[in-house]
């Protein structure tokens, strides 16, 4: 689990060095999908394994597992169920028959593991985008609503009940309903946006991903251009009846 | 629990006429919320109660219990309380200190738990959007995906496991990977219009839950005269070079 | 020419008292067409007429002739003709075959000319976004662009070339590539949620404007209360592992 | 001017073997502008010259000019200016001071005019979202409104008058307010998708752009999928009440 991007790409380069023929790397960090087939690429020449491991849920995985998405060779995969056992959680009863015995999944070679968790990631942008909308009309309306009890409510049996509406009923139990513990800047971690890139170059409209990827943007005060360009045309409509010759 | 609209309208008109003074009408539908303010102050008039009861969680409810959002006089609602606490999941541990030891929660008057409930549904688009555009990207993998699989595993301790999720995993279950007994027609409500409605009128930026409305329109295809615009436009560009006076 | 809402309601009233039959109120300002169409049927009663002239073109209409979208009964706008023939500018000749000899246009009755206009003013907060998009990517190109000079070139023949354009170049060329002068608060005068509203009444999808809407909404500082959310489920994700008893 | 992508680098290799020292390529076509970067260093070593000339302008340049977006070495470009200057519109008087006498200009090194080129394609995809949006909503209005006659009025001295809205107002005027000889199916070149991975590089919200692009893509049918999702989630709220052991 080191840092996407370079740390990882060092990391992995030194240990080509070092192993021998079926050994394995294991990448539990959040590597771009296509780093992780150039890397299983490279690594093949020395009969070395790449096995990416995208992986979920927080600091609360010690307590509850965690989600893990695999991809690499069949043969390295096996060899590492025991240790995945062990890290994820027991498997519900309904999800048996799709996943078997265990609470892990294995979709594919070297870059299916990152693939499928880039997308829970970019998922996971859009779910946080839309509470935080809808959390956002409430501190606007003319009843006096409480957002932490609005969010403890519909994790009681409502269809919009998750693990996210879970953290934000806790959330704004811990700061109140302003939440002015915080500042409203959002960074992000570079899956939303490889995310989006695939769906551009397969053709796949994705308004919503797309939507709470630049409401990050917008949150860190990109757009500020965009906007004065707005207020410059705005100026120009109303502003001084210099003549503009050559306009239809 | 009549339909919204005209039905609902005509069945308060006709029961207001039967009613006595603290009499009260339960809306456990859809109504729009102005529409409850409406028929509460209408009803007042005659000392009759109006008290609006947001529900969600569909046919499941009737298992683990539904999530109801009430609005309306206190006194109403207090009398109604023990029918709710029937129809209500217990509370969770987590959310007692919240919502006290019942699980429906009274936001305010008349009106204020159709609000809850409207903007429920509007997340509830947002969040359906965002899984729905991530499901199609795997259609469009270079790995061979299962979404079953997918949806099954990430209910498995990731951040984005929730009921929807839980309710995917089984609908890829039972129709298979490519969903080949549906249409992709995709009705709304009402709900999530008038959640956008509000949003407009607050100067709220509401991208992500605009994006799933809209995604909505377009699976009903409407946006096919727009497409024909653009269309019609591009044909012009490289279309027969007819003389153009006039023109800049 | 009064401003929209309360100020032309107040003066529509004031004036039907002083009206005679077959007397006609012309409302140039930006009403909502379906206050023009209210105002009609009140002043129909003592046949007075109300003419709605939608009008675009800012400043520089005194100069080039203004644009005028007319609603109203027929009878009441041929008689107002002589003075839309000297405000609007000469009709273009490719346009002849479409309006007559006249450079305005009469679309319908009452509200039909407002109707057109706001759809007019939604378009342009389009056009400006899709430029001021365009324009902000320029400003962190690794190429060290002048906007000025894009936007003047633009104009030359170009698909983009426009009177939006024309301003930009302007603008740019002003107060340079900075637009240091100003700030990136952008107001909206109505029209372009009005648009929206009837694009959700129709079900039409309008993902640009609404684009262009929100992109005002944030320029305004709305949306940092949902960026806070964000920020605070982001915390939640990686924050202390504080047992979270009844989670999934 | 060859087609972007394999054929124009075929062309590019084939020349580079028959080109001498202070030869000059010149690529007129839709080229990516990274694609220019790699051959303009590829060709440096032969000390060959590379030139991107983005143009614009589609058929009716032959009439109006062309206009032409460049980027290159400044002595090759120089050596090209006599074969521009034909090419290109005469400079509109307005436009003198930032473009000096030609109405051409020169952005930066090789990959500079595409990559102007490519904003520039972008943003035309969002003006023409943005109009086709407005044209649709006329459709749907209670007013029987004519989209020539409004696209021609709107070219009379309106904020919004364009080049676009003039094609707009032809190509009404020829195929009738139906649009009927048209399918509703919109290609994309490339240039808006080249956009959107820029705008994402770069973190700028471009959310009219990429509606514009999302659009095109819904046009082609894309986005069924997600629709199908969609349909099956609400399937399951309201299907079978089979028993969901497990869930929250």
């Amino acid at each position: 689990m080191v840092p996407a991007g370079a740390p990882t790409q060092k990391t992995v380069e030194s240990l080509a060095k070092l192993l021998d023929a079926d050994d394995a790397i294991v990448d539990g960090g959040n590597s771009k999908w296509t780093d992780d087939k150039a890397r299983s690429a490279l690594l093949r020449a020395n009969k070395v394994h790449y096995v990416d491991v995208g992986t979920s849920g927080g600091v609360w995985g010690l307590e509850v597992g965690y989600c893990m998405m695999v991809g690499g060779p069949q043969r390295a995969v096996r060899r590492l169920a025991p240790i995945l056992d062990v890290l994820a959680p027991p498997t519900a009863p309904d999800s048996v028959a799709a996943l078997g015995d265990r609470g892990w999944a294995h979709f594919g070679p070297s870059g299916a593991g990152h693939y499928v968790k880039m997308v829970h990631n970019a998922i996971e942008y859009g779910l946080m985008q839309a509470y935080a909308e809808g959390f956002e009309l409430f501190t606007q309306s003319e009843f006096e609503l409480d957002n932490a009890k609005i969010a403890h409510l519909w994790n009681q049996g409502s269809v919009i009940r998750s693990w996210l509406c879970e953290l934000a009923a806790r959330a704004f139990e811990e700061d109140g309903n302003a939440l002015s513990s915080l500042e409203g800047w959002v960074e992000d971690s570079g899956e939303g946006r490889w995310t989006l890139q695939d769906a551009i170059d397969h053709g796949v409209p994705t308004p919503a991903l797309s939507a709470a990827l630049n409401s990050r943007f917008y949150s860190r005060e990109e757009g500020d251009y965009s906007a004065r360009v707005l207020a410059a045309l705005r100026n120009q409509f109303g502003g001084h009846p210099v003549r503009k010759s050559g306009s239809t």
